[in-house]
């Protein structure tokens, strides 16, 4: 346990989740594959549980510790999606959760933990912050951490989003999700992999925050960037878990700009009428940008989620 | 034709526009049913074709127009949303589309019916403007009127949204829809009759609108309010094909304050994820309104579209 995802295990995980998470639908615009110039598959991951794909992975990892690893609780940092979803799990299994935070995290996500009944712990917005306060809380509770990527049954259940649209839709030429810590992208590049071999797996990353860009580039592991990004669920540098098997499986990983990311946003709320978070339209940001790599092709989105503070939409959209 | 519909009329106008509408989702919240105190029934007509049902009842009007009737093509005045669908169904039938919009309607109406060719015509947002112009386009160009709801053909196909619904989902206790001219809920309010006799329907209104409310009061169709509700969907006053149907079987009208309208459409964003305007959150403001009516029952809500203009989002959740 706690390997690399494999295609028996990423199918076991499906069944294992599966009375825990929605299958989500698949939804389609002739109006943006128009302005596209492809036809895109939107897995509408928004309706998920709390809001995100983040559900799957943290359900997954909780369901795989045993009665007793879990009996102290679980615990994690995270900016938001991951929080709630590990919090909702621990309360379907009936143990506590101990979520570290940056105090920046949007108001509605610290809502949604707190539903839970998960316990949150603040911290500065830095990665040593956020390390160092879980450390402590984990010594003082006895809790099991479940890492919000660097995590293979974490990454696993991610894994089921990829695979529960290539069941959905057949013969997709290119499938593009978020990168962020990692979590989805190499689960959904192992998917493929298995699942939908002639798929090519490309990432969108916000070109404030594009430390996975620079990775491939440079073969190394390259800190995030400054959180300044309004993706905020992508601020995340990539993991020693995650970078090899983004580095083997993934065909390109394409950077967009916030301003590029907002006018995705609004695409999607104007044309799908649903309400996606930042973080969420960066794919269709990147198939806008890069018009010739997708076009007349059959290209599947993972939108990530939903969770947006709606008082901070106003001046996104003004 | 053009007479009160009947059940069965009703049953072929739904066979007549399928193939040119989209069957809407129904979607549930636990969340929300927790916060209402009973089990709602969302019928999301926002994800219906241009955004909103009226595309519904457009579509059955100008089917039922002969070749020659239609030649000179369509026009009517509309706020918005019965713009873009007459548009839509003139192009789709090969006919022009004259449109009289209000100068103040929302920009992304506006650019909806310029999409499908519909030819604008501007005027003041009274009323008197919107008929004297409308007059003076249709002795121009000869085109037929189909009027946004004071109209049995319209009122018809709007009649199917609600059919859908109990197809669906039974043993609804009620159903709710926003009314601004009437022609969602007399046709509702028919369905429910002909299709689900123990539904008892039930009308949303704004009350800084609320001339249906208060014409129900008088006996006597009242005229408009000026138009200072944010839901810019309901501002029109009853006409004399739709009040006496909605007289004869709408149980009541709830009346909801702006602030009520935007806090239950910040709900349906958040919990629901989808985008809904102003007008369509009307209904569930109502439900949150008026708990004891609705306590531990089955209740389906019309949720009539969702063309937002983005720009405006912010200073309402601000």
């Amino acid at each position: 346990m706690n390997s690399i995802p494999t295609k028996d295990s990423i199918t076991a995980a499906h069944e294992r989740i599966k009375p825990y998470i929605h299958r989500t639908p698949v939804m389609t615009s002739a109006s943006i594959d128009e302005m596209a110039g492809c036809h895109i598959f939107f897995k509408c991951e928004n309706f998920q549980k709390v809001g995100a794909f983040k559900s799957r992975g943290a359900m997954n990892a909780a369901l795989k510790l045993t009665p007793e690893q879990r009996a102290n609780g679980v615990a994690t940092h995270s900016s938001g999606n991951h929080a709630q979803a590990l919090a909702r799990a621990a309360k379907i299994l009936g143990t506590k959760s101990y979520i570290v935070m940056p105090r920046t995290a949007p108001e509605i996500k610290k809502r949604g933990v707190r539903g839970y009944q998960g316990e949150i712990f603040e911290c500065e917005p830095t990665l040593e912050a956020r390390e160092s306060t879980l450390a402590e809380v984990i010594r003082k509770t006895g809790a099991v951490e479940i890492h919000p990527f660097n995590n293979y049954d974490v990454m696993e259940g991610q894994a089921t989003c990829a695979k529960e649209l290539f069941d959905e839709v057949q013969d997709l030429d290119f499938l593009v999700a978020p990168v962020g810590g990692g979590g989805l992208l190499s689960g959904t590049a192992l998917a493929a992999q298995y699942f939908s071999h002639n798929t090519a797996v490309i990432a969108g990353e916000p070109a404030l925050a594009n430390d996975a860009y620079r990775s491939l580039q440079s073969g190394k592991i390259e800190p995030a960037s400054p959180p300044s990004s309004i993706a905020d669920g992508l601020l995340t540098s990539l993991g020693d878990k995650t970078f090899p098997l983004i580095k083997e499986n993934v065909k390109k990983i394409i950077t967009v700009t916030d301003e590029e990311i907002v006018e995705a946003m609004r695409i999607i709320w104007e044309r799908l009428k649903i309400v996606v978070e930042t973080s969420c339209a960066v794919p269709l940001a990147a198939v806008l940008k890069d018009k010739d790599t997708f076009r007349g092709k059959r290209v599947g989105i993972i939108l990530s989620g939903g969770n947006v503070d709606l008082n901070r939409v106003g001046k996104l959209f003004a």
